[in-house]
């Protein structure tokens, strides 16, 4: 693959789980590998079975890495489930699907994390040893955990999304510990480099991937003071979600799902927002609101799709950035 | 298999890892299941990966449920490898083999006890759930760290004994925590029970697995207490041990590899020894010393090596206690 945008600087990225993980995987074939950092959402990181589970980390990684299951596009490719089977036989929790191999990394980042290192730095040896250059951080070392407020009670997040396969209503969402949460140190390096480009929020789930990330108190400051292109990716089509259950909470918001709840859900923070040729008839409206729109393919079943993808991303920040902040 | 062996109380069998589960699953085809219990060692406990491994008390679950490995006499059959092949790709610790299947055991127990449920209470519940109806119980559910002293300097058991391939030359063993340590409930109650015809010390290590049981404060007492015969099966066979380092560690403290060696180390503790015929010669110095001998196949290669051997020793035993206790 040909490295056919010209940067000259960096750039972050801001992604959640699978869609987040396609788009950064294709942007790392655009971007210089130290030029590029992904910093990943870990207000749904949880502990189960002792263990501690960063699933956004974890499927930006393996994707990165090549390792991940490009079926489901979460876990490894080549997964075997011998643990779970004799698990299930001991009376333990199922619920939530650990492979054989996805358990190394639980098992070996609980371990580091008690011996007292940061979950940053752990992230890092693991890219390191699995052949990842370009940065993968967490968007914090501190605890932020995500509860759903819904119609079946409080819920803590994977309870909500993989337990209770997103059914219950939602009304609103807590990060709880984000007040006190700093951002990581790789992530803040990133953040403030003098020659960062743009900030790209990835096609992941605006409520909550990419909230909690905005939510932390040094980002809203970091992008309060620096006039930087910052542009999203649609994680809507047609008013469905690519994946998950970001339509379903617009409805269950009291909003339409559209592109342009997005937009309104990210209140004015976006330069530009890329969303899908299908979506045409939406442009004019998001941008009588002041948010320029590229309309591309944003569909990525396939690597060329999500270089592509990336590269429409990165040439139309990069031309807002001279058009709108220069 | 029919019960041959008519025995009208219970039976207590200390035990270590894989000779004290062979005779301990012999033993399981005489006895009812109500009136045996195996109370095994768990001074080679250890926390690995900061996970709480318990390996002769899996030895024993996993054999007495059929799922042990038959050809290793440790760890499941069919298990597969998966974890420690992603865990080395991490960078992370492999020199204690962890399976799939066998890593259920281990993430599921550690989840238990750090939510404050005792060792004894999972290891009941596990064996219900595998379909063990004999009684298996740690010796306490109390901390207990075997370290061996040794030309190396001090080692953790598992370091000793499974790093170096029990390579260092030992001189001694220290049981950290034995003197607080307090015998399991259901131990206490099987061996305070009014019923007991006997106590049978399993072919298991006598200085790392059977010391440690006999250690606890309150088996010495019970043991002085009651007049009960307590009969050993031999763990060495023509000088040599049948598995493990018992012969090798009984040189490097000075002593001849023998099964008369045994019976001392277990100083006048013994009312009878189960050897193998092949050592018929020892009986002469055995028997001068006070202990009486029997002579068997004491190599367990098949079911039925398990149990013809677990019939003679109860044999022995009830034979002795008629003869020498009433």
């Amino acid at each position: 693959m040909e490295v056919t945008t010209c940067i000259d600087g960096s750039i972050v990225a801001l992604a959640g789980g699978v869609g987040g993980a396609k788009l950064a995987h294709g942007l790392a074939y655009h971007i210089e590998p130290s030029q590029l950092t992904i910093i990943v959402n870990t207000a749904d990181d949880f502990e189960h079975l002792g263990l501690h589970i960063s699933p956004d980390l974890d499927t930006v990684m393996y994707t990165l890495s090549g390792l991940n299951n490009h079926d489901s596009g979460w876990g490894l490719s080549g997964e075997t489930w011998n643990f779970l089977k004799s698990l299930e036989r001991l009376g333990g929790e199922t619920w939530f699907r650990l492979g054989d191999h996805d358990l190394a990394t639980h098992v070996e980042r609980t371990h580091r994390l008690g011996s007292g290192e940061a979950l940053s730095d752990i992230t890092s040896d693991f890219c390191s040893r699995l052949g990842i250059r370009v940065g993968i951080t967490p968007m914090s070392d501190d605890l932020v955990k995500t509860v759903v407020h819904s119609d079946k009670g409080s819920l803590p997040f994977q309870d909500y999304f993989v337990r209770q396969g997103c059914e219950p209503s939602v009304r609103a969402f807590k990060f709880e510990g984000i007040a006190a949460a700093r951002l990581s140190s790789v992530a803040r390096e990133a953040l403030e480099a003098p020659d960062l480009q743009a900030i790209v929020i990835c096609p992941s789930n605006p409520y909550v991937s990419i909230r909690p990330i905005l939510d932390l108190p040094e980002v809203s400051d970091i992008l309060l003071e620096r006039r930087l292109p910052i542009v999203a990716v649609s994680p809507i089509v047609g008013g469905q979600a690519i994946k998950g259950p970001a339509a379903k909470m617009m409805k269950e918001l009291g909003t339409q799902p559209s592109c342009h709840t997005v937009v309104e859900h990210y209140g004015g923070l976006l330069d530009g927002i890329v969303i899908d040729s299908s979506d045409s008839n939406e442009v004019a409206a998001i941008e009588a609101s002041g948010t320029r729109v590229m309309l591309a393919n944003i569909i990525m079943n396939s690597m060329s799709d999500k270089t592509g993808l990336a590269q429409a991303v990165l040439s139309f920040a990069l031309n807002l950035a001279e058009r709108d902040l220069d």
